[in-house]
């Protein structure tokens, strides 16, 4: 098949997350089988998506916008635990924790995580907003910051760059910084856990 | 998240094949993060698909319709062998084997497969718009009709369909009627090979 | 193949952990293409294998018997921490944790876990002999049991069951009894954690 | 764990066909929990095997050698088809296809292939004793050898080999040499066949 727009919808496509070219191509021959309103309603909602949600000010996670709110739910909600700040690399990991119903304080959405070796860690996660909301927040009471990243190597890189960046401002300030425990999680067996998780599973045990 | 585009954004993505609600919502994030441009190249694209391809009238293949062409460039060009037809589940099945050029016909989009013990199997099929074509490419020289499906039980059903339906009238013109051969496929390894595809193998021993 | 030996063999090989009928069968046929020399010493291994290693009197863990003593060198070792006992499944969770060089007290081998709804869970784990030792080995300055069981429901359930048999006794004679911590263990990802992982680690957050 | 046998065992189990270390030292393991006259059992069935078994002298494979026989039961079986010689790469590719109840001729164990450059492929294959037996077995009524290897590169090398050395002898005695059928094996998907596949299935339709 050779057609501008064809060819288009797969580029498109390939670029979403976990998407290859026989995917894409599926995917455009699965709408060319759609009715017509059926890709009417698909492409009106994309073309509206990002004038229909708001990203919020404060945290960063992307909220609906109908009123002309700057801050979310969450950050408007005072009911919150303002003492804790947890640290997300992305909405998704957000919604996930959120949705567990065990955490009460309030997120900040970090746009990514620091690749090792990397030369501008700045660049790469929201560093700077976060360094200059830390002062209102502190007044606001904040008492820890923890960093809840994935437990691989890029993500204890962030950790790592987090703690260098903000330890010693934070230390000052007697605002405590935290990373997610590490230890057994559900399913994992020990016949074939690593060093690292029998060495944390045995320093935290319950 | 709540909000009307994104979780209508959700339901049409999890329509698309192999795609779950996780997957979904990956997704609206994905798109979230690409600028307002980006956005609207793809709703456009959208959009448009459909007015910017047309099926073809004979092989119901889709095809780019820049023209007002009623038929498709396999379908329009003479040097392709008219002694052939090659009936296919989809258009990706029918790219799949095009691009291979081992087949110098003609091609026939089914539409689909019939099910086992699906009680109208001309639903599920354009049977209909076949036999009636068929008069007409047997005077245009038409010599054999290859059911060109996949190896499971459904293809086999098809194709016993299709022999059931077709086979009388084509064995009055004398047009043959043949399906794919099976045997081993390449990287087929004879300790894991079943009963059906090494009786195959024997009888189509080359 | 029908042969006395050969089918006895495929018998024993299914009963290995993990082996199904066709591997079975190829082991017996990789057996067939060795050379006589090595079957023997294969055999050989085989049938002197319990009579060379001892079952540890004290933690019931497997190792080399050429002295005759009754206990493994573990047990043996007055160098390790009298104060802390750690309880594993089998000898191959308490080989993985050893080798990792991050505990440094004595191990005990449950000999198994308790499945849910098991009515005489005192059949399915050495609890009667444990439950004998205990207080010699609170004697022996013994402050602490842990638990250290795969984090999956018959693990979980061995550890209710252990704490309810055991605690009201250690408790009186203030000895600790603890599980191995939850939380994120190494590779997790923030994005497809269950929510009890992620309230272990936002609980033993470090 | 520290013993001879033990780490004997686990070298044995480790030349097994598919077991790494880990697996090795779980069956280790799980024959120490075996009652001393299971293991004597087994290791006695891995003593006589090679005693109890005697490989068919003309056709290689292994079988139950309660008499002295020379030959195995198919080979003297003269209801076999004696015009047809069909080529394996080992004794469960032979099983698979025999118990499949499609051939009915006579079989050849190669006992191996030919791997892509081996400067002796003579030294893989059973070569130099197939081209002894072949004058008797044409005398015998032999009119076509198949070589039935699996269809990857190896098996395509084999194939190669074989009809290089044989071809011409074979051509002479006007006995046919034919390799197994390619197309859909069972299962097989149109649109992941890849063009080998396809361009087989067209040839070969039925």
């Amino acid at each position: 098949m050779t057609n501008d727009n064809f060819q288009k919808l797969i580029s498109h496509f390939m670029k979403f997350p976990g998407i290859g070219s026989r995917q894409a191509r599926r995917f455009v021959y699965h709408l060319l089988h759609q009715d017509e309103a059926t890709n009417q309603d698909l492409a009106s909602a994309i073309a509206d998506l990002k004038q229909s949600i708001n990203q919020c000010k404060q945290c960063f996670r992307f909220f609906s916008s109908r009123t002309e709110a700057p801050l979310c739910t969450i950050c408007q909600d005072s009911n919150r635990d303002q003492r804790t700040l947890l640290l997300v690399e992305k909405d998704i990991d957000l919604e996930n924790i959120h949705k567990t119903d065990t955490f009460t304080g309030l997120y900040f959405v970090l746009g990514g995580l620091v690749p090792i070796l990397e030369k501008n860690p700045a660049s790469r996660i929201r560093i700077k907003v976060l360094t200059d909301q830390l002062p209102e927040r502190i007044k606001g009471g904040l008492q820890e910051v923890i960093i809840a990243v994935s437990a691989n190597a890029e993500g204890d890189n962030t950790a790592e760059y987090l703690r260098e960046t903000l330890g010693p401002f934070l230390a000052k300030a007697e605002v405590k910084i935290s990373t997610l425990g590490r230890g057994l999680s559900t399913g994992t067996e020990l016949e074939y856990s690593d060093r690292d998780t029998i060495r944390h599973a045995l320093k935290n045990r319950e």
